[in-house]
């Protein structure tokens, strides 16, 4: 048997798109093993020839034709690519020919203009979103006026690394705070909380999830014992309920899939696009 | 004239690989003015039927063919958009039949195996990778040992951000130290920093950007004056040249671009694909 196939993602920007639609297809495929090779900024003939002989050697090695994901722009760089021995999947060749029919217009054929948030507005309203985020973390200040949403939950649920998220994606201001014991025994929304329960969203987690997260903070505490983990999350679940907050198990979601179904069911206007 | 042209971003997940591949094809065409339009989670007949209505509608209010660009797994769905007034753009669909000949196997077709950060260990790898980087963030608390890379670089050149994504999208320990103005007087590395030389990436900005940006954070200040800007600047780059410290100019970058790029220049190893 020869080794996992090679799979490319080549790029003449970041290689994130060919990345990201790689993977989403290869995940299709059942079992399959592979080993992925990004090979980003691809911007002139000799790269590209470098790129050729990697995708040949990996057949050689593999025994296998290396599948070969790419968003490349210029034509005579995929021809070159062409010649190889991977399958080729070109993401943006594919595609360009009849998006200039249904536009009717010639398309630039010009790397360098893939990312659509290298403008300047789009960086200062990220910037400013994460500098909020980052500002509004577990309750320490409250600008929940200012707040896009703001997510509650019990510690370690999820929170922070959705409000970043949210900013860099999306530009939101997304605050969170953070359900700590005596707002859970009070049953009720936390006073600082209660102007802006229609900016409220949920994070729930799986109790053993929870305990696995808290112990790598702090081994053998009370706060990441399995009681105490499993009365927080009843406690913090009951009281969203009864106030009517949506909220979503973060347990087996990724970071993206949260972030997108709070924009979803909340409805909250993303600050670009 | 009609209105702008309605571009429609659908997927069964959260539409991230939709709308990053859908702008990086039509970022190439000039000028071409578009109302961006996001459907994720469509999982059933009846929402693609909604769906459809809404495309036809678009046609017939700008008076132009949508553009649909699409992620759909379930070949009923696409078969259903199909049928709409848009020009599908099947991102998935195209590709999964060459792939299933490439790789001599059936796919699944199923929807929801899309995000490959999905997995447990990624998740955990993420969080743990963010968490790093907001524990070390502007030399406040200084694990440079457990590090992958460290950002160095005058205060609001874009550290912060561009940690945090090396954190979300690779799952690398990003720490960053802002110099100061005792730092760029000394002329040398700080202490703190020489142990970790390989590590050390720089970042820099145009004047006028910084001064911008610092003025929304303390307007008037000296800090946010153009002389002390161009001096911090001149002095931090200057560093960079003698103690021999790659360096980026963040200034018309994306956060994407710049962490792609320092992957790519230092070759520190992304924590997974």
């Amino acid at each position: 048997m020869g080794r996992a196939r090679t799979v490319f993602f080549l790029s003449d920007r970041t290689g994130l798109t060919a990345e990201t639609l790689g993977q989403s297809l290869l995940a299709q495929f059942d079992d399959l093993q592979y080993t992925p090779v990004s090979i980003p900024f691809i911007q002139t003939r000799e790269a590209a020839e470098d790129v050729v002989r990697l995708i040949d050697q990996a057949a050689t090695q593999d025994g296998l034709k290396p599948i070969v994901f790419c968003t490349l722009v210029d034509d005579a760089i995929v021809d070159l690519l062409e010649a190889s021995a991977g399958v080729m999947v070109d993401l943006f060749g594919t595609f360009v020919g009849p998006l200039e029919q249904a536009l009717e217009q010639r398309s630039l054929h010009r790397a360098g203009r893939s990312h659509s948030v290298a403008n300047s507005r789009h960086y200062h309203a990220r910037i400013e979103a994460m500098n909020f985020a980052m500002d509004n973390d577990d309750g320490t200040a409250q600008d929940y006026a200012s707040a896009d949403v703001i997510l509650i939950g019990v510690s370690r649920s999820g929170k922070t690394p959705t409000c970043l998220y949210l900013a860099l994606q999306f530009g939101l201001r997304a605050a969170n705070y953070p359900l700590v014991e005596e707002d859970l025994q009070a049953k009720t929304l936390p006073e600082a909380l209660r102007p802006h329960r229609r900016k409220l969203y949920g994070l729930t987690i799986d109790a053993d999830r929870l305990v696995h997260i808290r112990q790598t903070r702090r081994p053998d505490s009370t706060y990441a014992s399995p009681a105490q983990c499993r009365w927080e999350l009843d406690a913090a679940l009951r009281l969203m309920r009864e106030e009517g907050i949506r909220h979503i198990d973060s347990t087996s979601r990724s970071i993206e899939e949260i972030a997108a179904t709070i924009l979803h069911e909340t409805g909250v206007r993303r600050r670009f696009f």
